[in-house]
């Protein structure tokens, strides 16, 4: 049998992971802060609160106690939200030994600091390689093995391919890349442009509105993403466009989700009760207005959307500034 | 009162904007081959067979005879498919003099030359100015004053920009771009992407096949687009990726709904008779294929929907293949 692998978080994405996982008949455990969730993955072989409807099979195993989670593992995922990566890091340091790959599948950076997740990790676990795995796979699709492609990516590009090779399927497909920086920021700004797009969803604007919010939002990543340190190609692909289009298009989004209630006139802590799951792209907003702001980086999307999520701001008028900007000539 | 403005072919795309431009003020006669759809203007105020449900305000006039249309009009709107584009030039040529702007608002190339519209046009009309308006704007939400965005150009910018200012409104906004190969290609191959997404919708693939497919499109429509002479830029922007994004995911694209069809079972002529008008995808995905072999680029998608469309093949081994060709690293 392949090598264990351990989820910190029985979150949507992490558990249709596991579950796709056990079916290649590889040992796995989950750890969760909640005892409604183990409970439910343990006895009811369903986790009912967050990937509701996928059975999962008996080489998935649950754990309330950190440490037995992680015993043993060649493998530690990180599928927790963007905000608690440091936390749980810093938790499960004490039980991690160096030779253990740390694999993360969260999209954000961190809101105080403005650095990317791999950075975080590696300050809390110095020792450990650390694998990123992203883009357009929204959990309900993965659970139900609907063809899916993705990028790994590490500062190691040796251990990515291990990762790559574990998780690989034929529905399942992994690409490898060399740029971290590109794919961790792509999936980062991707949840702020998608939250605008439901936005124009939620106020009846139509998909020619949306098509040009999305476009123009892919020309923000762009910017902000160069202007870190990513490839400009990286942008263009699963993990910047491909993680864009599936988030700004698809009802399994939550940020997508979010952003039709608040253009409803929701405000933002209302859409997050509502949606029940952290909503990445309103720490991304708040998170990358700052940067921008220090970098001197235009991003007038994430502009409107700061105004409209933070400053009570009518959304109708946002996107009404958005489109009647005085730009005549198309320039990126 | 503005210029006028003739639309040769009442088509959906053309209708919404002869209704948009009428609301300005702007006299707008509108040429069609078929009586009902004259009489249905004139009569009915409602373009029932293209454009149903959008009230054709009384500046809008139809005529059955062609030299009656273009006589006194400023701008001249081929508002036909791609493949008519000749033969209506042909049919117009005798009563259009030097000084009428013509605009094209198809999106396709020839099929037996592969020349890009306007170099058709150009060819048959030679004297006249050629401007191409083009980008994310199903005809429904332009009929319906939902905030659009489309891109404009010409050989000769100056006419480029006279368009710009005859049809801008405050929902419907237009970017100049010089590149008239990127834009005209870009319009042209995204129909084809978007089969293939309707294709993938059609077996019941998920958001997250077609958002890769949609990713792994883009770089087909740039490797193509480059080699043919158009800027990398374009095909991120409006006309390419905007309108990459709305035809393939909106239920008012008939290349979209033609390729679900076929997803599930149909031929391409059946989808072609159920869509009830000419389905641009179909088109060109015979003519790149050619054009692409004969320049010896790499067209994945475009390849296998051609085995599909033409040659018999299972859609679903076509996706199949696409999922799972060996290749490690996401290379652009």
């Amino acid at each position: 049998m392949g090598s264990g692998v351990t989820f910190l978080g029985g979150g949507s994405f992490g558990t249709a992971l596991a579950v796709m996982l056990a079916k290649k008949g590889i040992q796995v455990k989950i750890w969760d802060r909640k005892k409604d969730v183990i409970n439910d993955i343990n006895v009811k072989r369903e986790n009912i609160k967050y990937l509701h409807g996928t059975v999962i099979p008996f080489g998935v195993e649950a754990f309330e106690n950190m440490g037995d989670a992680i015993t043993d593992s060649d493998y530690i995922v990180l599928s927790v939200p963007s905000h608690a990566i440091r936390e749980v890091c810093r938790q499960a340091e004490k039980f991690i030994t160096n030779n253990q790959i740390i694999v993360s599948i969260a999209k954000g950076i961190e809101e105080e600091s403005e650095k990317r997740l791999s950075q975080v990790i590696k300050e809390e676990l110095p020792k450990n390689p650390i694998v990123i795995l992203s883009g357009p796979s929204h959990a309900e699709e993965v659970a139900q093995d609907i063809p899916t492609t993705v990028v790994v990516t590490s500062e190691n590009m040796e251990y990515a391919e291990k990762v790559q090779d574990l998780f690989m399927t034929n529905k399942f497909r992994i690409y490898a890349n060399e740029d971290i920086t590109g794919v961790e920021i792509g999936g980062a700004v991707k949840n702020i442009i998608a939250l605008a797009a439901g936005v124009s969803d939620g106020i009846g604007y139509g998909d020619n509105t949306k098509a040009a919010l999305m476009t123009r939002g892919m020309s923000e990543i762009i910017r902000i993403g160069t202007k870190l340190g990513g490839n400009k190609e990286t942008f263009a692909g699963l993990t910047g466009m491909g993680d864009l289009i599936v988030t700004c298009t698809s009802m399994h989004s939550r940020n997508r989700r979010a952003g039709i209630l608040i253009g409803r006139g929701a405000t933002a802590m209302e859409a997050t009760e509502e949606i029940g799951m952290v909503v990445e792209g309103i720490k991304a907003c708040k998170a990358f207005y700052e940067l921008k702001e220090k970098l001197k980086v235009s991003m007038p999307i994430t502009d409107a959307l700061y105004k409209v999520l933070f400053e009570g701001k009518d959304p109708k008028y946002g996107v009404h500034e958005l489109m009647t900007r005085d730009k005549k000539y198309e320039v990126y």
